[in-house]
C-alpha cells in the first residue's frame, strides 16, 4: 500500500513529480549560462500565467508574506492613504503590515463569508483621496472568492493603484491582469503555482512601476527594495547573469517546469478546470448537508473550500480520522471559529481522483465521528457536478 | 564521462548528495507531525554549530541579505549609532542597508586585502557610543578573515552589541558565538552550511533579544520583524505547529539533514578540515606565483580564496578554461578590480579530491591561457601542505 497521504490543504499543495523532481536537480551556479536561461524563461512565462504582457515579474525568495510586504513597503510612503478591502484573516494582515508604512490604513470589512461589494468600495475611494487599495482575491482562512474587474475598473477611475493579494489564486482563479487594470499581482510558490514554498513571485504594471520611481523618501524595507531586485530581474530576462541575492536555484528550476506544464494546460483551461472541481467539491459538501463559509455559491472561491463541521464533531477527531483514510486536510485560521470548521485545498495539479478521494475521506471521518450519512452520496454529487459542468 | 562540473565558487557551493535527495522529499505540510519534529531538530543543532547553547534560532525563507537586513532592522532603531567594519564588498552592503534603519552609520574600512585591527575598533568605540557594530567574519569578495574574538571581547567591554556576518563563514571557520560573545551570527543556506539557496539563518543572543524586546518604535521592516518569527521559533522547538509564513518545507527538510552530517563530522574536525583545504589552496596558488588578496597568511580566509590572474590572462578566458576542465570557478567581485581576479570556494562538503581536482584545473587553465608552469607543481604543492596539515 502506497503509504504517501495525499495532501489536500491551501498550501503547500500535492505538486506535479517532474516539479518535485526539479527540485533535486544538483545545485548550479546563479550565474550559469543554464541557469541564467532557466530563471530568464521563468520570467517570460510568469507574464504569461498572469496575463500581463506589460508586466514586471519579480522572483524573491521568501514566503507570501514578503511578496504582500514587497507590494507595500515599494509603493507606501509615510502619510501615503490606503484601503484594504478585507475579507478575512489575510486583509487584516495586510492592514497591519501596511501600518509599518502609513499611519493612514482604513479597512474596509466584509462580514464573515461574503464579498465587499464594488459599490462599498466606491463609497469609500469617493469620500477620501487613496493612493493605494488591496484586496484579497480568494481568502485563504474563508475562501471568498472576489472579483477583480470592477476593482480594477474603480482603480482606474479614482487614480488608485489596485494591489490584488493572489496568494490563493494566482494559475487557479480567472486573472487578467492587463486586461483587467491590476497594478500589481502576488502569489507564493506553493500555492496553485505548483511549486514548493520559498518563493515570492509578484508582477507590476508600468504605472506601479512609475509610482515606485517617483517615491520621494527610500524604500523603508531593504530586502523589499525593488531598486535592489528590478536590474537582477531584467538582466535574467535579457539572459544575463547578474547578482544581488543568490537566487534559490532549485526553487527556480522547480518554477520553471511548473510555469511550462501550467501554460501546456492552457489558461483558460486550467481557470476551468478549477471551477469545475470547486463546483464539485461543494455540491459533495452540501450532499453531506455541511453548511460552508461562505454560503453563498457566487462567493465561493475554487481553489479552496471552507466547510463547518456538523453540530458535535471535533475538530481535531475529524482531522485525524481524515488522515487515517489517507488525506490530510487543514483546520480552521480564523480566531474566533477556528475550531468550528475546516479547510480543503484543491489548487494547482489537483485531479478528478483526487478530488473522489478527498470527498470520500470526508464522508468516512463524518460517519467514523458519528455522523450520520448516506454511504456515497457525497462521492456521487461530486462526480454528477463534476462531470456535468 | 561524468558530465557534471564541480561547482567550487563560493555559494552555491558543492552539497552532500543526501541533501540533494531531501529537497525531493514529496513536500508535507507544515503542520504534520513529521515536519514539526524535523524543523525542532534542525533549530536544536543550529545551537549546537553556532556553539550558542543560549541562542535563539531564526530560519526564514530568504537570502543572506535578509539575514542581514533582520539583525539591522530588529536592532537598530532611528537615531541609533551603529559602527560597520569592512572589509570588502559585504561591509559596504552592510553600510547601505543599515542607512535604511538610521542615519548614524560610521563605516571603518581596511584597506584592500586587510584586517581592521582591534586597536582601530577600540579607537572608535572608544569616541563614540556605538548601540551596536557589524563585522564580516569572511568577505566573500576579498577573501579577508576577521577574528571575532577581539571584536566580542571589545563589544562587552564598551557594551556595544555585535553582529558577525557570517555568510561565508558560519559551518566552515571556527565560531564560538556564546564563548566569544557574539550577539548576532547569521549565514545562508547555500554557503558552508551545505544546503541549496533559499534560507536566511541567525542565531540572536539574550542581550540582542533584550535590546530588541525594549524598543521603541515597531520594526520598520515587516518580514523581517521578529515579533512575526519568534512565537513560530519557539513553537517549533517545541515540537508544536504554528503559523506565520509557510516555512520552506523542503529546504528545512534538506537543513535538517545538512546539520546531522556536519554534526557528525563534529565542529572542531570541520573546521580544522577547512583550515587544512584553505592552506593546501593556498599552497598551490604560491606554486604558481599567483598573488592572493589578502596577501598575507594570517589574514587569509579557509572557505574561500580569491587568487589575481597572472599579466594578460583574461578573466573570460581562463574561467572558460577552467571550465571546460570540469570545474566551475568565480570571477571578481570588487568592482573596480574585477576583472583581475577570481574567487574560488573551498567549503562545506569540500574533499581533498575536490581540492585537487580544483588546482588541476586551474593548473590547465592558466597553461591553456599561454602561462609558463611548470607541470603538476601545483598539485604537488597542494597535497604536501593538505598531508602535512
Amino acid at each position: 500500500m502506497k503509504a504517501r497521504k495525499l495532501l489536500m490543504i491551501p498550501g503547500p499543495i500535492e505538486f506535479e513529480p517532474e516539479v518535485i523532481q526539479a527540485m533535486a536537480i544538483p545545485t548550479t551556479s546563479h550565474v550559469a549560462p543554464d541557469f541564467v536561461e532557466s530563471f530568464g524563461h521563468a520570467l517570460d512565462m510568469m507574464k504569461e500565467v498572469w496575463l500581463s504582457p506589460s508586466g514586471q515579474p519579480f522572483v524573491v525568495a521568501g514566503s507570501g508574506t514578503l511578496a504582500m510586504d514587497m507590494a507595500a513597503a515599494n509603493l507606501v510612503e509615510p502619510g501615503d492613504r490606503v484601503l484594504v478591502i478585507s475579507t478575512g484573516y489575510f486583509g487584516e494582515r495586510y492592514a497591519n503590515l501596511l501600518a509599518r508604512y502609513t499611519d493612514q490604513v482604513d479597512v474596509l470589512r466584509a462580514s464573515r463569508g461574503e464579498q465587499v461589494s464594488p459599490e462599498q468600495i466606491e463609497a469609500y475611494l469617493k469620500e477620501k483621496d487613496y493612493k493605494l487599495m488591496t484586496f484579497t482575491h480568494v481568502d485563504t482562512s474563508t475562501a471568498v472568492l472576489m472579483d477583480p474587474r470592477p476593482i480594477g475598473e474603480l482603480g482606474k477611475k479614482y487614480g488608485v493603484l489596485t494591489v490584488l493579494d493572489g496568494v490563493c489564486s494566482v494559475a487557479g482563479e480567472e486573472m487578467k491582469q492587463d486586461e483587467w487594470g491590476i497594478d500589481v499581482a502576488f502569489t507564493a510558490s506553493q500555492k496553485a503555482i505548483g511549486v514548493p514554498p520559498g518563493l515570492a513571485l509578484l508582477m507590476a504594471s508600468p504605472r506601479a512601476m512609475d509610482v515606485w520611481k517617483n517615491r520621494i523618501k527610500p524604500v523603508a524595507n531593504y530586502y523589499a527594495d525593488w531598486e535592489n531586485w528590478l536590474p537582477i530581474m531584467e538582466a535574467y530576462a535579457n539572459r544575463k547573469p547578474a547578482y544581488f541575492g543568490t537566487p534559490a536555484v532549485n526553487l527556480i528550476l522547480a518554477l520553471e517546469t511548473s510555469l511550462r506544464i501550467i501554460l501546456e494546460e492552457g489558461m483558460d483551461q486550467r481557470f476551468n478546470r478549477h471551477r469545475k472541481i470547486g463546483r464539485a467539491f461543494r455540491a459533495a459538501m452540501k450532499a453531506a448537508g455541511l453548511d460552508m463559509i461562505p454560503a453563498s455559491e457566487d462567493s465561493a472561491a475554487n481553489t479552496l473550500s471552507a466547510p463547518f463541521y456538523p453540530e458535535g464533531i471535533a475538530a481535531g477527531d475529524f482531522l485525524a480520522a481524515a488522515s487515517a483514510e489517507g488525506v490530510i486536510l487543514a483546520g480552521g485560521l480564523l480566531a474566533d471559529i477556528k475550531p468550528r470548521y475546516f479547510r480543503v485545498g484543491h489548487m494547482g495539479a489537483t485531479t478528478r481522483n483526487d478530488l473522489l478521494a478527498t470527498v470520500g475521506a470526508i464522508e468516512s471521518a463524518l460517519q467514523k465521528n458519528g455522523y450520520d450519512l448516506k454511504p456515497g452520496a457525497c462521492l456521487q454529487s461530486a462526480q454528477q457536478a463534476y462531470d456535468a459542468s
